[in-house]
């Protein structure tokens, strides 16, 4: 059985990974878009997801890929009649409004997944599996990149609710709290804001093991000598590293997994699973720390930024 | 049987409000206090929880009235020792630290009570009944009052995971959640920054109710004509309005209760009924509301605050 999928929001992340994933994966398709300024050829495609939604017999299911300020609207809408619902990272503009659609999708028996991308990545489980059976005495993540490169023109990530430097360190979040053995929380935030922006180009963060355990993140938008996307673990088995976003797991410098990145298509198998049950998928736990990393921050304004 | 309570942190609030409210409970005594600066007449005194933790036998129970910066280990310390643990409010510095309390709690086999006084204000429960049984159209929040009078000398508040005027403001979240039928989430969040301080002075907040209905939240330090603590809702059977933090409901203007502030009294009556069972009363949505304000938060930079 297919699981027909509508996707909201045809913006970067839609094309470059949405479209061509749903291609790869068997069981799962693309039947519809809805999109304010552009459309796909092959597909039926709407202005609204409102206007979508009058064509509701073509599809089973929703993939939300707008900005995540006013997401809660259209899940709630996409829920409400009945269709499963897939949100890109993060879940929503605050951890609050997410509860409700949890409770919605259970009431109407449909899906309801926050996906985190990151977690698919290949040396993800493995990484957990290694963590599992040692011990670890400090952890590190280093996750940096060019926002002029990696986020050109997408003005909303700098809006409140954007997230900011926060976009791509939440994968980072989604993946230590993926792999750790306890629960982490935040003892300390250093959040510099250009100070034309009403988001951090760069963070520093310390989270608690509550068992002794540092672990120290440093997010930074402004490095433009290539991206840096490392989580470190220093254990009494070795030093882990989960490389390059997680296409990559050394132990002591040694690859033991390099594979290529298919996140989406994995993705995408696993909604094509809890849509045939009806099931529900939602950790708001990386969110949570950047709503804490908010909440504790302290605030230093920097050079401002131009994009271009 | 009297459930013999340890104050840690004997600051305003603990004067105020912790150590007169023991003496007028049944079933609660007052046995030990640890601070680093004061003490109290006809308790054992100590300048530490490690140090009053060494005459564990004094008492069952520790109430946390220090800053909310920090106060995790020390919950853990008491928790770890085995004692009931009653949290002042917020609970925590962040959303996030406070789930590994819980479940360390939990595992003890003792009580952890994350205390809202506000939701023990006498109209309270007779609001929650009158908007059960009506149809909401709006609520606005007025929290208003001078940090002088209300915080003097309290630098911490004004720190990071201090919370600024959410400190106040936090009673009013704790109120409306406890309130109103359904759970809301924030929309939009304006916060003024003294230029010269890392926390909010103003805040003005809209939340929604997923069905449509407004909340609005008007939160200030600067208001030096006298206090504003309203909850105002309008409905179809009148205009609700919860005064002056909750010692007085009116419909309509009619005033339809107007009862003496005895809001510690009943939180330390709650905690011996928690401790007696083991119980965890632990509602984390007030502080998850102000984490995701800071989170949406768009930050505006007002007058320097300087205290006198």
């Amino acid at each position: 059985m297919t699981l027909r999928v509508a996707i909201v929001g045809l913006g970067k992340i839609a094309r470059d990974q949405h479209v061509p994933s749903i291609a790869t994966v068997e069981g799962v398709e693309l039947t519809a878009v809805a999109s304010r300024n552009a459309s796909l050829d092959g597909v039926a495609c709407f202005s609204t997801l409102d206007e979508m939604l009058g064509h509701a017999d073509l599809f089973e299911a929703v993939a939300l890929c707008t900005p995540p300020q006013g997401r809660h609207e259209l899940a709630h809408a996409a829920l409400s009649a009945g269709k499963h619902v897939l949100l890109e990272k993060p879940p929503g503009a605050t951890v609050s409004e997410v509860r409700p659609l949890e409770a919605l999708a259970r009431e109407k028996g449909v899906s309801l997944f926050a996906t985190w991308h990151s977690r698919f990545a290949p040396a993800v489980e493995p990484a957990r599996a290694f963590l599992a059976q040692s011990r670890i005495r400090s952890v590190r993540i280093e996750w940096k990149e060019d926002v002029r490169k990696w986020h050109p023109g997408q003005e909303w990530i700098w809006e409140p609710g954007g997230l900011g430097v926060f976009d791509p360190g939440i994968n980072a979040l989604s993946i230590l709290t993926a792999i750790l053995p306890r629960p982490v929380f935040l003892t300390k935030s250093d959040l510099s804001f250009p100070e034309n922006r009403a988001a951090p180009i760069a963070a520093a963060l310390a989270f608690s093991d509550g068992a002794g355990v540092p672990v120290e993140a440093d997010f930074d938008w402004r490095e433009t000598r290539g991206e840096i996307w490392n989580i470190m673990a220093e254990t009494d088995a070795g030093s882990l590293t989960v490389a390059d976003g997680g296409k990559r797991m050394l132990v002591d410098g040694q690859v033991r997994l390099d594979e290529p990145d298919r996140e989406y298509a994995a993705i995408y198998r696993r909604f094509a699973e809890l849509a045939a049950t009806g099931g529900i998928d939602v950790d708001l736990s990386p969110l949570q720390h950047v709503a804490d990393a908010f909440l504790l921050g302290r605030r230093h304004v920097v050079e401002a930024f131009v994009e271009s």
